[in-house]
């Protein structure tokens, strides 16, 4: 499978691998080619695509973002099965909006504006300064606070929703304290209706935690399964929306938060 | 313009995204309805849609990324223009490979695999461990070394770098003396082919480092000419490859580094 693109080749990889997903048990290997924007370039990747049918048996599949017709014209004459997202979505869409699109490229991933780069990085430097254990959080400023024990995939899910959607996320590490007097600390209480926690399979955990310090008392079952319970009864007792996140992926937690906390994007 | 999912709703807006970008001077309210994998929930999106339809001139628009083809039908009878990219792209994909396709939701952005998310992880825990001022780097374990002065970009490239692709990026911040001396510190010239170095344009420097820190000597702009001059000629005279990151975003940043280093992505 190849992905050419004349900029960055994320939104040819995004849509790629969510429509090959689709074939159960289809392995494929992935080559992205990006910044493809003149004729040169869009030569060398026909010949690498050509290469590549005369080694195998099934012809490539080739996912395109290519703006400027031309450039399409030349990547479709190659050995391969290519399918172009402008080249299908554009024409519909210019008809409905009774307007010509500009055809040009790397439009999406330019910088849109100063403005938002600057939500962006102001998200994620957010993120690193709520990070666990941060010496003097503001979570008055947060629009959304996760808890849960520790290797949760707190850290995680908050710099994927400051980088995808420049949402300031903090995190709180639960602690043995919180989790026996079953409450949440004094001053995470204000900001009660941001406060989202994340849980995880016991097994998991320890897994996990067994990477980072094998055979600790943090990363034993026994501890494991004391802290989940402990952090999943603080849940129950206070009301805090939650999901585990045994088996979902890093986007699918984000996505769920925002959604269970109706929180706007500031991105886009 | 909605993006309708059973899953995240990444694909449709990043897809959604891209198409609209290229129509100069559109301007438009993005609406995310994401996990709207039941009848109940096609419904309940329909009618947001169609209240919409009621309040404006022009019908929205909703770009679909719906599997269950039962839905998709439901969605199409809208008052909208829907584009479903399962729906135009899954047909040709099926008769291109021979097979028929799942149908089943949410395969994109469900967890791959346990390692593809260890491997997520493990590049952000990397990331992080690197960060400016580290204090006992592995830099031999890197994928990538970033290095350049304070706020052009280091830290949110090598955290995108991380999430997008699971590479491990680690960034060192010159010093005075490194710029003063005109060379690498010792401990990074063993890692030189794989050391990418970010510039930016002075004045934009100086914005970004006003914001921090008002009124500094840090944020003069003085300073940041003074620092940037010293950067680029220690890219040049160590030819080390190098970008500017004033007009660029993090993805074109993060693409284009995996492109002149020639790193594999470590994730799909």
């Amino acid at each position: 499978m190849f992905f050419v693109s004349d900029s960055t080749g994320v939104t040819a990889e995004t849509l790629g691998h969510a429509l090959l997903t689709q074939f159960e048990g289809l392995e494929y290997q992935g080559i992205t080619l990006p910044f493809a924007d003149n004729v040169a370039k869009i030569e060398a990747a026909v010949a690498q695509i050509n290469r590549a049918a005369a080694e195998r048996e099934l012809r490539p599949i080739v996912f395109a973002t290519l703006t400027e017709p031309t450039l399409y014209e030349r990547l479709v004459r190659s050995n391969a099965f290519v399918l172009d997202v402008f080249n299908v979505f554009l024409a519909p869409l210019e008809a409905e909006l009774s307007r010509r699109s500009s055809h040009a490229s790397g439009r999406s991933h330019a910088m849109a504006s100063k403005t938002d780069y600057d939500r962006r990085i102001a998200a994620i430097n957010f993120a690193l300064q709520h990070d666990d254990g941060a010496s003097s959080p503001r979570y008055q400023d947060a629009d959304l606070i996760l808890i849960g024990v520790s290797r949760t995939g707190k850290t995680p899910t908050c710099l994927y929703l400051a980088l995808q959607f420049g949402v300031h996320a903090a995190n709180y590490p639960l602690t043995a304290d919180d989790l026996g007097k079953l409450s949440l600390p004094v001053f995470l209480k204000p900001a009660k209706d941001r406060i989202f926690g994340l849980t995880i399979d016991p097994q998991r955990l320890h897994q996990i935690r067994t990477k980072r310090l094998p055979g600790s008392q943090y990363a034993s079952l026994t501890q494991c399964r004391k802290e989940v319970q402990g952090a999943e009864r603080l849940f129950a007792d206070q009301t805090i929306p939650h999901l585990s996140t045994t088996t979902i992926s890093i986007e699918e937690i984000g996505s769920r938060i925002l959604q269970a906390l109706g929180i706007t994007r500031r991105l886009f």
